[in-house]
């Protein structure tokens, strides 16, 4: 999406193995690019959150296996990148996925090999990456449209958490892409940011909405019942780290409360999820291992004790449909099966 | 309670027409007492939340009108301050109710006797207000004991929200005196603190709680769910700032997301409430007016829109017993009435 009127991706090959990201620890208060080629440097930077959001994640450590090996492509030097690559974030399963696609490919081809079809794999994934989320914006953007018509006259009042947008994936994002395709629609619409702490990533999603030109307000994420029950919010649309095989959806901190408040509303809540960030080995939400980040992001004071975990799982209950770049579906074992039938047991 | 090994209360009358507050805007980095002698420091100290929490800011309140009547005990003087102090903080109705009863009582009497009378009666309501959260202490400590006694050997895990301890009030608090009672009876009891944004009064309850000796954790305000529904809490307690006679609840805003989610698990959700925290003319909690305050409390980026409502409602079916000086009760119009049935019109 845009960057003050140019189009930019989130990540990209650079010169030889290397890639260029937006470091997004520094926005909003900075845009700045940062050259990762090594593979320290790039398990650094989904660590830190450099690189962030479940399906950016997966792209990048696919360059990070490419650029790992380029300098060791011997059988423990795949392994040594997957398992380094690995240990940087726990939850998002397209991480998980990644390595494993990878991985896979390149230990059936010869050694001097391995590199560059690694680097061809990760540019790939990038573009599929692209590809579903552009999908996902056409399938949800149907379901968004439908609800601006039962409110014509004023903007469509679309709440989300954390940030689902372009910034968490290589373009268009997951639960934005919806509505950057309807505001290039010209169909007006209104987003409610929670703030989304500890990292506060409600403020890359008001940067990247801002800078698209889309209106929006942040809140503080306590805010989100008040507003959902006053009638303020018509749609919820949050993203995905995980989904499990029966709809069940592992996502950023709060993003459970926000659900139940829906509910309680009676205001549809819809997760975008590539295929990418659906685990269907797990069928129980409650088994998905949930990352415990450092106390630190919670507070600089050591003396208080801290609890700080980064996930939550909504249960498919909750979710009134999953949008994946096949379609929208009930957010249920049969609905997933439907549209990747290619998926049942 | 003890800050640092000695008793403290929030509020006192100092030398001639003033009082002497802990700077509560300060905590938890630095503890400062500051003295008030005029009615323009009260009504900023109100404002600006240097003095917090329904049942302190009606104290502060009353102190205001005799401070101000010692300058001023003219009929014009009293609708001045009074005016003045109603102005600071909308929601809490506390502060209305403080305000009116001093009024009421002075207006009555020879210009002269007017500011003796008003301090007298501030001092009253502190006392008042001591033993009342002594009292919610004494019958919330029983029902918090028997959600202990239901799970032997380990603490009791309680979560609370925003700071109703003692800070918010003259002493005690209201939902942490259950917690205090019990913690000072030898029964092991554990709080979380959620931080509360955007203000963070957690951190308060996690300094007032730490001062007194009793185990806290703190949590972003998005974790409360997950803890929840993973079976970490055996029971919620909070405050209120304004209680419908129907038995809906005004408290900080993101109380009424740990309410649904108390009872998606199954935990009992508790109010505390004074007596002077209920609003007997009211008997729907969307009729109570919320304070937005100002955006800079949630960021200092003037270039980002931003709503910052600072309470929300929790409807009386989801709360499992309120908790006031004359003892618990369903959140019920029948059941205040029951304890209060002088209020029955």
């Amino acid at each position: 999406m845009n960057v003050g009127g140019t189009p930019r991706r989130t990540i990209r090959s650079a010169d030889g193995y290397a890639v260029e990201i937006i470091d997004q620890t520094l926005l909003p208060a900075r845009f700045a690019l940062v050259r990762l080629d090594t593979l320290g440097g790039m398990a650094e930077a989904i660590g830190t959150m450099r690189v962030r959001g479940a399906p950016l994640i997966g792209v990048a450590a696919a360059y990070g296996m490419a650029i790992a090996l380029h300098h060791d492509p011997t059988d423990a030097g795949v392994a040594h990148a997957r398992a380094t690559l690995l240990a940087t974030r726990p939850t998002a399963v397209n991480l998980a996925w990644a390595l494993e696609t990878v991985s896979g490919e390149v230990l059936d081809l010869p050694v001097a090999q391995r590199a560059a079809a690694a680097l061809a794999r990760a540019d790939r994934m990038a573009e599929d990456d692209v590809a579903a989320c552009r999908s996902i914006g056409e399938h949800g953007a149907k379901l968004l449209e439908a609800r601006a018509a039962e409110h014509p006259g004023r903007p469509l009042q679309v709440m989300t958490h954390c940030n689902a947008g372009w910034l968490a994936t290589v373009d268009y994002g997951t639960a934005l892409a919806p509505v950057y395709l309807l505001h290039d629609a010209g169909i007006p619409v209104h987003v409610w940011v929670s703030e989304t702490r500890p990292r506060n990533q409600g403020l890359l999603t008001a940067w990247e909405l801002t800078q698209h030109g889309v209106p929006c307000t942040i809140i503080v994420d306590n805010a989100a019942g008040l507003l959902l029950e006053r009638g303020q919010v018509d749609v919820v649309i949050v993203g995905t780290d995980r989904t499990t095989a029966s709809g069940d959806v592992t996502n950023k901190i709060g993003t459970y409360l926000k659900a139940l408040a829906a509910r309680e509303a009676r205001v549809p809540f819809f997760v975008a999820a590539p295929s990418s960030s659906i685990d269907w080995r797990l069928t129980d939400g409650r088994a998905v291992p949930i990352e415990e980040r450092a106390a630190a992001e919670v507070s600089g004071d050591a003396a208080l004790a801290i609890r700080n975990p980064a996930f939550d799982v909504t249960p498919a209950r909750l979710v009134t449909a999953i949008i994946t770049e096949r379609g929208a579906c009930p957010a249920s074992a049969e609905g997933l099966r439907g549209l990747f039938p290619e998926r049942a047991p």
